[in-house]
């Protein structure tokens, strides 16, 4: 039987345990999936080089399905191949009874593609939208620092084009010359609520891409010999490519081709009809098809050496030899956060292989430079594009790979949605944002992470599987502290978030000091009030804490680095003999304070008032110290009234 | 003096003005202002139509800086030509002494363009990059529906158009026939850290906007003649028009374009020569330049006469009454927060002109369907971008529309950093993100909105300039519940972010009950436990109290519907005996449980335990009762304990 008889017949096969499985569970997305039944036939049995029995195997060709509610059709190819399912460790064969359970919360067979699933033919979670062939550069590249090569073919929707992310990761993928990253677009016309937008038709698609530098060919994508003639010449043709396929919704089924039909299963008794219509289409009505045609095993590939990932304690003054300029600001003992993680990044690439970093044209600015510089094959520099930025890292992180990723925290705010499905995937991002806190000053609210910690701070009160925080937090006060927790981030298996600052600050501990993920430091003791603080202000609460000393009011400051924070710091605190915390941050609220206010609040056993300081107003322009009386920061006025 | 000529005088005496404001500052971006002085000068003395004696004036054609850091240039124009700074009752004429003070808190004249800061020339904060296209769309539409014609020139950096946000306003554009709105893309080759990608070369702009729809003029930036015709032709044009201007970065000063030059002031002790460097290119190199050509006054405009904003209670049976299904729902007592949103937002169409809608393709998901069915001309179709549809929201605020958006909640998260800098210019968008909590179930967590009320708490713990919450939150229990949320979300002056949920839920208040900012509603009192919820949970805990008083546990339940609460409600609650509380969400933390514990620990005299319950991980999908299994939300069993 030749291939394209066999995808036609094949397809009708899958198009069938499509709509048997959406009807089962009572909800999905049957038309989309059958929109892309031949090409997903055509993918995953003839054009992908892959392992069914080993989806772990790095050197698989991938589908990655931007459109992740068209999931099905996969799930039905995946059933009728047997792929593996579970763990490296423990896993079985998937089977098309497993259909059945799509769905369910035992199923390895999520709503949309969800690796925490146990369904390892995933790499990265899709389902928002936009995000997939992001993610597919970011494998790609991984793979290609692994010496593999391989094949990432890219399903996206027409709709989904509108999403300015599938055009950034256009550019990133011709910038990195990444041509074995192969996007298909599913133009089936319509969207969820209506038809797409002219801007997203088959032709404007294709102008598109050829003006990013695409050579593209547009097919019936329900024709087999098109579609797979068309995927052969991508993968031949030396430059970008990219195929444009014209396809039905609901293809086949006239219950579900007739008129928009999104998110929307058939009732069990239209499903007789319905195999009938895709029967009816059989390019060989005799005899049914059995699995001759499958995937061929790609060659396996020798990972990478990895080597310690521990640092030798800070030598600022040594790590800045090459730097006369900063060299003196370093003998002086003050030094920006954020050039800390910049060097802690730097060494981390020397002592760990897997180590990569991405930035967003800011890497003068979060010091990723030095990293840059240092490894430049190991640096994806992706420009003023931060959505894109972080599903490649999810990519890369996917590959075994460790990204780090920086930017200022405010433009990361733009990729929160990306850094979720990473989070979904439970892919260990290691992300820094940069310029936190109002202490950006003169250049304005717009340039300053304000919400970060509020919004970080949701992942942080959640488990992974491995029963550890989702997303452990970082918001160190000094150089050292920084430097360090930029160890910690690397060690910690799974998700970090590290603040940075911009100013040059006075560093507080010594290169030997110790920090650990929850940890805190008591910069001093007093009986009379608890300062809890993190980041830029616990400088300033050092000098509220003198001026409060001085009046007779003894003050015990807590430097909170990490969260979530250890319940045992506020049960010590309390020994000081004081029951009055005041938590100071120069951000919005829900952050630091709310982290001490639920611990505190949580306890019978800890009695305690917790004032939270944080940002009254967002601020304009203005010097540090201007911007943080604006915002209501100016502390000692109101801790007099306290004492 | 021919215009062409004047241009290139004066863009040299703005460009001195460039340089000492940024020296004087110590900080700011002059290189990126001097590679606009050219077209900047063209556009405010000669193309455009507006009134630097009333910025407020709707009908001026705008400048939109989506480049914000290039601000200086406008700043200087600004200063030259008197334009009025401060509110509309309280203002005064900027002149070039103000611009000492950029960059100090009492200016105007901030870092980035900030409306808040009483420079009502700008009507959108910009500075987060790839912004100021959607927002210029907001605005176009808001005056197209306001009557007025008008011109938006969209200034774009090279760098910047990376941001795939840039691509998704082009499509809004076109779809939207906003032609009055010019986009001019700066091409002085230098992002912030390296010259930028080949794929934002001069020529690839040029095929792309060609590809998206454009009427393209390649010009140089900086030959007044190229750049006054091309602005000229651009506003003749009856289709989509865009300028891509070759310019150079620190342009006419040796020691700012040499190699780039990012974000960095010249030293007081440069400016003697940049001075020299610059009168080196004046055109008519003798005598100065005096303000002979200035702006053009438009016309004014007829405001819309807006109508009553309250709406009579809500009778579903009517509000459904074309809806069959649904109305079979409704005689059952239950229907679901997103319905209720639509038919609430239909209704404030009726009695309130101002308000516009806004969706990205869930119209039928969200229910914002009611109101674009019967408001087709004030409904805007995003599409799927949802960046592009926040910041269009911007722009159509800052005309005095108010506008509501909707998408899920998991999908908005992606357009954070627009919703920011909406924030920091305080313009009032309504937004409602759909289909929040875990309750979501089936289609999985890439479609849950579990992180939003951790995030958009941050907003409502700050004030705006009225001294009111920046950010007002609504999550309610029930459709009376939620159709009374969005009446109120139109009557607060302010920016307001509502939650609906995708369950058909019971209702559980009378049409006539009332809500309020703030408020919250006792279910039931009991003395032995106290239990705070919102949104779908309230109907999870009803159950859970009924086991509990059927054990013999008196239970008191509150709805908690809106933040920030009233610290009052906990003083309430904890007049019913009880000092155990137990807050209970299907989301992430740092939720309704940090709000409870900030405001319990925050005082001595209220003395309560609060037990936070909320998803202790990421759940893959399953149905409802699953899902919330998973998480750790299996209410009884837990609580049974505690009794």
């Amino acid at each position: 039987m030749n291939d394209a008889l066999f995808v036609g017949q094949k397809a009708i096969e899958l198009s069938k345990l499509v709509l048997k499985m959406t009807t089962s569970a009572g909800s999905g997305h049957p038309s989309s999936a059958l929109s892309l039944a031949h090409i997903v036939t055509s993918l995953m049995y003839i054009c992908m080089r892959w392992d069914p029995d080993n989806p772990w195997n790095k050197s698989n060709d991938r589908i990655i399905l931007s459109e992740g509610h068209a999931v099905p059709i996969i799930y039905a190819a995946a059933a009728d191949l047997n792929v593996k399912v579970g763990t490296k460790q423990n896993n079985r064969k998937l089977t098309t009874k497993d259909l059945d359970k799509y769905r369910t919360i035992s199923s390895e067979l999520d709503g949309h593609p969800n690796p925490s699933s146990d369904f390892p033919l995933f790499d990265c979670a899709t389902g928002s939208l936009g995000q997939g062939l992001s993610c597919a550069c970011g494998l790609a590249s991984g793979c290609k620092h692994l010496g593999i090569e391989n094949y990432f073919y890219t399903i996206i929707g027409d709709g989904e084009a509108r999403e300015g992310q599938i055009w950034e990761a256009c550019d990133f993928l011709v910038d990195y010359k990444l041509f074995n990253v192969i996007p298909v677009f599913n133009c089936n016309g319509m969207a969820q609520s209506d038809p797409i937008s002219p801007q997203q038709s088959i032709e404007k698609l294709h102008s598109k891409l050829n003006a990013y530098g695409f050579s593209v060919e547009t097919i019936d994508g329900h024709n087999c010999e098109e579609v797979l003639s068309a995927l052969q010449r991508a993968k031949e043709n030396r430059g970008p490519s990219a195929i444009v396929a014209k396809t039905v919704k609901g293809w086949g089924v006239t219950g579900l081709s007739k008129e928009n039909h999104h998110g929307k299963p058939l009732k069990e008794s239209q499903l007789t009809d319905a195999y009938k219509d895709l029967d009816s289409l059989l390019p060989h009505p005799s005899s049914p098809v059995s699995v001759k045609v499958g995937p061929r095993v790609p060659k396996g590939f020798t990972p990478l050496d990895y080597q310690s990932q521990s640092l030798p304690d800070p030598d600022f003054q040594l790590l800045l030899k090459d730097d006369p300029t900063v060299l003196a600001t370093i003998e002086k003992g003050i030094l920006s956060t954020r050039r800390a993680y910049g060097l802690a990044l730097r060494e981390l690439g020397r002592v760990d292989q897997r180590v990569v970093a991405l930035d967003a044209d800011v890497k003068n600015s979060t010091f990723s430079e030095y990293f840059a510089k240092t490894f430049p094959d190991r640096f994806y520099e992706c420009r003023i594009a931060e959505q894109n930025m972080v599903s490649v890292a999810a990519g890369l992180a996917a590959t075994g790979l460790t990204p780090f990723i920086s930017s200022f925290a405010k433009f990361i705010t733009r990729a929160y949605d990306q850094f979720e499905l990473a989070m979904i995937a439970q892919l260990p991002l290691k992300m820094c944002g940069s310029h936190s806190g109002l202490n950006v000053g003169a250049d304005g609210p717009s340039q300053m992470g304000l919400s970060d910690l509020a919004y970080m701070r949701a992942f942080s009160t959640v488990k992974n599987k491995a029963s550890k925080p989702l997303l452990t937090i970082f918001n160190p006060s000094c150089a050292v502290c920084a430097y360090k927790c930029v160890e910690l981030m690397n060690q910690i298996e799974g998700a970090c978030y590290l603040r940075s600052i911009r100013t040059d600050l006075p560093i507080l501990y010594s290169p030997q000091e110790e920090f650990k993920p929850g940890g805190a430091k008591f910069l001093r003791i007093g009986r009379d009030l608890i300062i809890i603080s993190s980041g830029f202000m616990v400088h300033e609460c050092i000098k509220a804490a003198d001026k409060l000393e001085h009046e007779g009011i003894e003050v015990t400051l807590i430097d909170c680095y990490s969260f979530p924070v250890d319940k045992q710091v506020i049960r010590d605190a309390l020994q000081t003999g004081s029951s009055e915390i005041v938590t100071v941050e120069d951000n919005l609220g829900n952050s630091l304070g709310a982290e001490i206010a639920s611990i505190v609040a949580s306890d019978t056993e800890i009695s305690a008032k917790v004032t939270q300081l944080h940002a009254q107003q967002i601020p304009p322009s203005g010097s540090t110290k201007e911007v943080l009386r604006f915002a209501g920061l100016e502390l000692m006025d109101r801790w007099y009234r306290k004492g």
